[in-house]
């Protein structure tokens, strides 16, 4: 079996990229950061996801973004509230919610841990849909990153193997990467999206008004499907 | 003032690059790595060096690329000693120090720094001729690194601006590192390039034997200078 690292947030898209990556026979490797998000609902949602799976193994790195500041995920900046999402990717502005050079951080690190284990396949529930405005969420990058990966590497140095970043989702609709994923059986109830969650009783219930759950809401609308967390 | 991100470790050649950066004009903003070192010597260092140099700000990034384990430098793989340079080049093995994508990961977070700030260049101090083995110290490494670096970041995107980065050791040998660098004036005595340094009567001893010290040594002695740091 063909190994490859699956970057998994525990949210709806990554779970259903590390669905996708087993349905086509690949060992998985799992891969998250603890990086100084806003609450720790995220990563407890990548565990329960990766022990649901039974992937091979999962590593939580843990990186500081903090120091550089800078977004709203990490930052002390609001979380932006109520956006019409349409607008906002009409006018081509990059989200307050942007983490520079995420991405590209990420991918290193599965990059690292590819090099590690001897795989060569790197699979990134990014999408060029619901993201347009986010750089490093294009194809061109994708495509800039795989390049660099070969050159980077032993394994490529050598002409041995090439490295292949998989970014299934890149022109799904929200709607469309729901249908793919309920179709292979994925369970939406344990994945988390929510930049703004409140536990109350022990539940999670995720705000409803954030960029992350309108997209979400959306998706489910769009799909004719109801979406199984809850919200506030 | 143009603003520059220096990758310092505080050895030999970032430092030589953090001079020549500063000798260019640009406004210097230094990160460093705690990445799982064997000693705090380096941390030490490139803090020393930042100083010296009056930086406008040194970032210090913690990462743990231990818990990918693969290299003598992070894991418990003994550091190799009185190793044939020569040899180990010419035979194309990667050497046991290699980091798996530790210069992809150093980029990916320099390139985080600079898209905050706002600057579009960053220095690092490769070197194709003494790490001709590690595939992430070469030109097309680098010059992939920047077209990513573009592609994946806000400004590149608005086709603003283009990311430059700046490899100046590139094709010096060490003996040429050494040269132009005392020529602009660089103190090697609080510069530190060994991998298993000893502490005696708080004073730094650096092995003279690793890989790190041989090149280090033999560039002195084919600059006909004298090194001025301490050895067992």
């Amino acid at each position: 079996m063909k190994k490859a690292i699956v970057l998994l947030s525990g949210g709806l898209d990554s779970t259903t990229v590390l669905a996708l990556a087993q349905k086509q026979g690949f060992a998985t490797y799992a891969l998250s950061f603890d990086y100084g998000q806003r609450h720790d609902i995220e990563l407890e949602s990548a565990k329960k996801i990766a022990a649901l799976y039974q992937v091979q193994d999962h590593k939580i790195a843990k990186i500081d973004l903090r120091i550089f500041g800078g977004s709203a995920l990490t930052d002390e900046i609001a979380v932006p509230k109520n956006l019409s999402i349409t607008n906002e990717t009409e006018n081509h502005e990059i989200p307050v919610t942007y983490v520079p050079a995420r991405n590209t951080i990420f991918l290193s690190y599965a990059l690292a841990y590819a090099e590690t284990i001897q795989a060569f396949d790197i699979f990134i529930g990014v999408n060029a849909v619901d993201y347009s405005n986010y750089p490093d969420c294009r194809p061109d990058f994708i495509k800039a990153f795989e390049n660099l990966a070969t050159l980077a590497t032993a394994a490529g140095v050598a002409g041995k193997d090439h490295f292949k970043i998989h970014a299934p989702l890149m022109n799904w609709s929200k709607k469309e990467i729901i249908e793919n994923g309920l179709a292979i059986g994925v369970d939406y109830s344990q994945t988390h999206s929510c930049y703004d969650p409140i536990i109350k009783n022990n539940q999670i219930f995720s705000c409803g008004k954030c960029d992350s759950c309108q997209l979400r809401l959306a998706g489910f609308a769009a799909a004719n499907q109801k979406d199984p967390i809850n919200y506030i």
